[in-house]
């Protein structure tokens, strides 16, 4: 397959904003169209109005329930009784557990074995098989592949599938809607990228309901590959040696669908560092009164830090979820 | 002063429903509508819908602004200079705090010196002095009377005033419109109750929007004065040797106005344990991804514990409030 195959391929698979709009139908009465808060301590403190899109309250506690439903809702009849597998360091796999039980889909999640045990926890009790690998020396697509090819089972890519980008994108839908209602126009949005699902998603909803933003991906400083890849204007990978406590948005490099729209519609990209991580989960909670879990909460960290200028300015951030092991949350606040 | 002339000079200070819908257009714009949310898995263990009154995402971080603001926003030019002074367990000191900044005010705050720190802090950095009492052997009344009779502030009771009650009963307007907008008339609505003012303000607000609404107090099990005036149709004072994690809460018996209100609007008096407390606020952070304290669970406390029939009913709680101190915090956590 040459380049401009794949390109062309890629291209076709890029969902449009009608499709942001389908998913939201489809989700209606089943995600919560969680609220878009403001806080007069964090405006103060940032000299200008941020609205903050709080997808800790989502259901399964992050936004990973939108792309999951809207995936595993329009998985074709003959397709429904294998049931569906999927890769994913927790979020998405309590969004596609969930899914799976409302659905009535059998569902396995290839799972890191180093992901917070809340999220194994919270997996298995929605009702789906979890199977570990090592983050680090694993390949957890071979391992899904396989699961695939043996069971007949349909895989839910974690970002990298038009219906879940449509379905990530119904919360940029709620934050423009819910911005008008705050009598607020956006000038600036980040979110919290990891392959960048939510980012593209959010970005595609917002070119149409809200041209003039400007949207940016907040990633962790050593898993900055949508940032420099928007830079290099390829995708860029990161360097598999290193950590960070940001466990929901570790990703190897942007996926193929979500940087092809990210190109096109992202301002740039921003990174935060583990400590100001930390600040900020300190600043949910001890001012927002919100459990943000460290994958969740770099766009603050981003504005707490200074990253972008907020002053005389709206901007939206995603909270993106609160899916953190009391103990960890607890190591944090006592720092 | 006889009984009947006290009886009916407390009558003429019980607020209308009117007063209540004055003090949201006071609050227009300076109070946060805060969300009404609902959890699936709440939901699903309580066989019925839970909708949650986050109060915790106010301004200050708790209710208490709002009849606050109503109150210092009523003071005459003429008493203005002389500024306000009250006594609080924390949270309306933040109230004050904050709304007396808001209008220019000076303020003085009596504290218990065991208030937890984050009380103590946010109220100093919106401004106000703080004087410190000792909440087991001191008349914080009398330190009160003291300072006001020295510097002509005026004093802005923590509940029992018709304009902190009407200003709390703001919260339960929305509470009614917020059910509306999702589909719900509410059977039973749970406000956390300490001097009564928030219950007082909610349950005058329902009885005009929600009538067939039974409101109940929840209180902690020795901090019941509410509960048990409510049953000897007289204000009944708690054992002043006994100690709860609720401090909030800890009143040492009804208001006078509050208690006229609440004798009359109530269907009960509900009691929950500091460990079914604790239970409350590990599930408020598990599941519902939210920071609550101690005195601001003791709803959600009483409906896991299973204090009161949920089953295919629509439940409203307050979570009234998130000034928790982060070591505190992990410690339950932990717990």
């Amino acid at each position: 397959m040459t380049m401009t195959a794949v390109s062309l391929a890629v291209s076709e698979l890029i969902p449009a904003f009608a499709d942001v709009q389908s998913a939201a139908q489809r989700l209606s009465g089943r995600a919560i169209r969680t609220p878009l808060l403001e806080n007069v301590q964090l405006n103060e403190l940032c000299g200008g109005r941020v609205l903050i899109k709080a997808e800790t309250l989502q259901r399964t506690g992050s936004f990973k329930f939108r792309g999951a439903f809207n995936l595993l809702s329009q998985i074709p009849e003959s397709k429904k009784a294998a049931g569906v597998v999927t890769c994913s360091s927790g979020n998405h796999a309590q969004g596609v557990a969930s899914a799976a039980a409302i659905l009535g889909l059998k569902a396995i999640v290839v799972m890191p074995k180093d992901a917070p045990q809340i999220k194994i926890d919270n997996t298995k009790n929605y009702g789906a098989e979890v199977v570990f690998f090592d983050r680090h020396t694993e390949s957890r697509e071979e391992i899904v592949n396989s699961i695939a090819a043996d069971s007949g089972m349909t895989f839910a890519p974690p970002y990298d599938h038009p219906h879940t980008i449509a379905g990530q994108g119904t919360c940029g839908l709620e934050i423009a809607q819910q911005a008008g209602e705050l009598g607020a126009t956006l000038d600036t949005m980040l979110v919290c990228c990891g392959g960048g699902g939510l980012t593209a998603g959010v970005a595609l909803a917002l070119s149409e309901t809200s041209p003039n933003t400007k949207v940016y991906a907040v990633e962790p400083a050593d898993f900055d590959d949508t940032a420099r890849s928007l830079v290099a204007e390829q995708r860029l990978s990161n360097d598999s040696s290193k950590r960070s406590i940001c466990d929901a948005i570790l990703t190897p490099m942007p996926g193929e669908i979500t940087f092809a729209i990210n190109r096109t519609l992202l301002a740039g990209g921003l990174t935060v560092t583990d400590s100001e991580v930390r600040n900020a989960m300190r600043f949910a909670f001890n001012t927002l009164k919100m459990v943000v879990e460290p994958g969740g909460v770099v766009t603050l960290a981003a504005i707490l830090s200074g990253r972008i200028e907020t002053r005389d300015k709206v901007t939206g951030i995603t909270l993106s979820g609160g899916n953190v092991d009391p103990a960890f949350f607890g190591s944090v606040l006592g720092g």
